[in-house]
């Protein structure tokens, strides 16, 4: 089962990260409800933020004159943003896609906004970020080729100019590999990209409407086309047997909003499966949310505190149980690169049987999307 | 100005209260966005939770089959629990009031509740923690001569039954002086209660609808006519001068939600007056919200970010603006209880102006409340 799996280290301005890693979303320059502190005692490696949310507000001008994304936050670890361009396809009420660029509504005031591969890139080199990512044309799936082909082709040219434009030598810059469910189309954009030349190949355009086969039936092919030197980032992914999936074909980051967005929810991980929180059958259950997690929600509170939480719509509730979400995650993929290091990385799945489900199964809990990563503002 | 200031320690079975000290509320068994540990860091010895709340979601059953409160709130430190009384007059759509208790509608679900003396000791024994108090009639101010008289009467024999009642040696309970501004009828309530004999002696009834001076006027003679080896506790209050005014008349206990409602609507706590962190002004400012504040908010982050948070709608905003409100108000009292000791207590106004200050004044702020301490559910 280890497949392409590897275990690396990555190496950034702000410090190492241990690979396979799951870099948690700080979408406005915060891990909703969670502290730097915490995020550090969850074991969090590297934090994502978004452009395009954080040039909406405050706007990159004030990130910087603040001191830049890792003071602002409070985070010295590393952090990645990304280039906007999922934002712009997924949040944003487009007015014009052509070429050269996206015209669109802000989805906050509706100010008319532009984006293109100079400004996507000035922007995060404002902002400051270790890791910034190239703009790309990511359409959603399904997606007819004529579009898929034009995405992919923008998207080489887009990433051939952000390149150009990028004027920091302490700031990687990945580029985004796109042709949806196409195996042949990605394995070209992957070439163009590598002749352009990165430091880091992010897999964009899944996790957007597709099954977890489909999406698991490209990640082969594709990260086995992607230098092997260089770290292969799966965007906005997801569960756990979508990063398992991934893992096994040779992937080595992960981002998703799925811990903090479900803790929220009051949707709680655990390597058996998820639990609702809210649910009547936790009222009198002084178990932790998971036994044996080491995580500060485990050790101190209580199944039916947590539940009462949500009951009497406490703020604690959805900052708790993010908290174990996230470090839910941490655990999981750091249980994978010890399985990797002793070519044991099947053992996975009965250590975490979660990694073999489907967020839609039969143990009756509400699912929070069909396939457990639907596209989602991240 | 030392006036009747004292310093003192008051021992329950989880560990000792310095005081004077202040009290962060956690009114449904959580203070809001704040984890047991953060407070144990900001440095609060005790906190209270709400009786009418917690019976209300999730019920003492639960909470005592849970492990009992320090356990259901995973704080092992010193807990108080009001009596329910205040709550009903202030929250409760009141359908009968009798010698014998109150019947009201819930204002959670409109459930037809019964409370008195015996109901709320039993909710309070359940509960299980340090210090429980006795039930009281508490009108609002003003309020008029007979009506006073008969809260008086009520709250003496209410406080009897509760301490007939009161069924835990390993709980400690307060009776609650009323009378409203009517010093005379305040002594003769305390001669009654200590006739009666309780561990400790509260002064319910202000802060509900009078002024700073008014409440000012009545606590040194109320809290003289309080035996001086019982600590004394002013319910509910409040702003830092009605701390330090009831602090000089002799006062040891204080709780208040201020610091964290407040803090959810970006009010920021600093000697020098508070700040409204939604305010343009803020907008590139990289101080801390106060400097000198050893917080995890002051030490990590700036007031330009902590404006981004709010204006984004981030939970963070409200957390870290709760934090470090809870920080001022444990470094004002430790202050106090410092100057105290040095007899020079009335250093403390140099060094928090804001001790001099009316929530109104005119600097331009919006205040939260017209008196800084308006009755509001604890």
């Amino acid at each position: 089962m280890d497949g392409a799996a590897r275990r690396g280290v990555f190496r950034t301005p702000h410090g190492r990260v241990e690979t396979p890693a799951f870099i948690p979303v700080g979408t406005a320059g915060s891990v909703k409800g969670v502290t730097p502190e915490q995020l550090r005692r969850i074991g969090a490696q590297m934090i994502l933020a978004n452009t395009y949310h954080l040039q909406r507000r405050p706007t990159a001008d004030v990130v910087r004159d603040l001191g830049g994304l890792h003071r602002f936050m409070g985070w010295d670890g590393p952090i990645l943003t990304d280039s906007g361009g999922y934002q712009v396809f997924s949040l944003a009420k487009l007015s014009k896609l052509s070429d050269e660029g996206v015209e669109f509504r802000s989805h906050i005031d509706g100010a008319l906004v532009r984006l293109d591969p100079y400004i996507a890139t000035e922007v995060q080199n404002k902002l400051g970020a270790d890791v910034i990512m190239a703009f790309d044309d990511c359409p959603p799936l399904p997606c007819d080729e004529d579009r898929l082909r034009i995405a992919v082709d923008r998207s080489v040219r887009w990433a051939a100019q952000c390149r150009e434009a990028h004027s920091r030598g302490d700031q990687a810059m990945f580029g985004i590999v796109q042709g949806g469910l196409d195996i042949s189309l990605r394995q070209r954009c992957a070439e163009e990209l590598i002749k352009i030349g990165f430091d880091g190949y992010a897999i964009g355009g899944l996790s957007v409407g597709e099954t977890h086969e489909q999406m698991a039936a490209v990640l082969g092919p594709v990260a086995a086309s992607l230098p092997a030197d260089r770290p292969r980032y799966l965007m906005g992914v997801g569960m756990p047997r979508d990063i398992l999936a991934a893992v096994v074909a040779g992937v080595d980051l992960f981002d998703c909003s799925l811990p903090t967005r479900n803790g929220r929810n009051s949707w709680a991980f655990t390597a058996d499966g998820p639990l609702k929180m809210r649910n009547e059958k936790h009222r009198l259950d002084q178990t932790p949310l998971e036994s044996g997690c080491d995580c500060e929600t485990c050790t101190r509170f209580s199944r039916g505190y947590i539940r009462h939480l949500f009951n009497a719509q406490e703020m604690l509730g959805p900052i708790l149980t993010s908290i174990h979400n996230l470090r839910f995650y941490q655990r999981f993929v750091a249980r994978i690169r010890e399985l990797i290091c002793e070519g044991q990385l099947a053992r996975i799945v009965s250590e975490f049987p979660i990694a073999a489900m489907a967020a839609v199964d039969g143990t009756g809990f509400q699912p929070v999307s069909d396939t457990g990563c639907k596209p989602v503002p991240r």
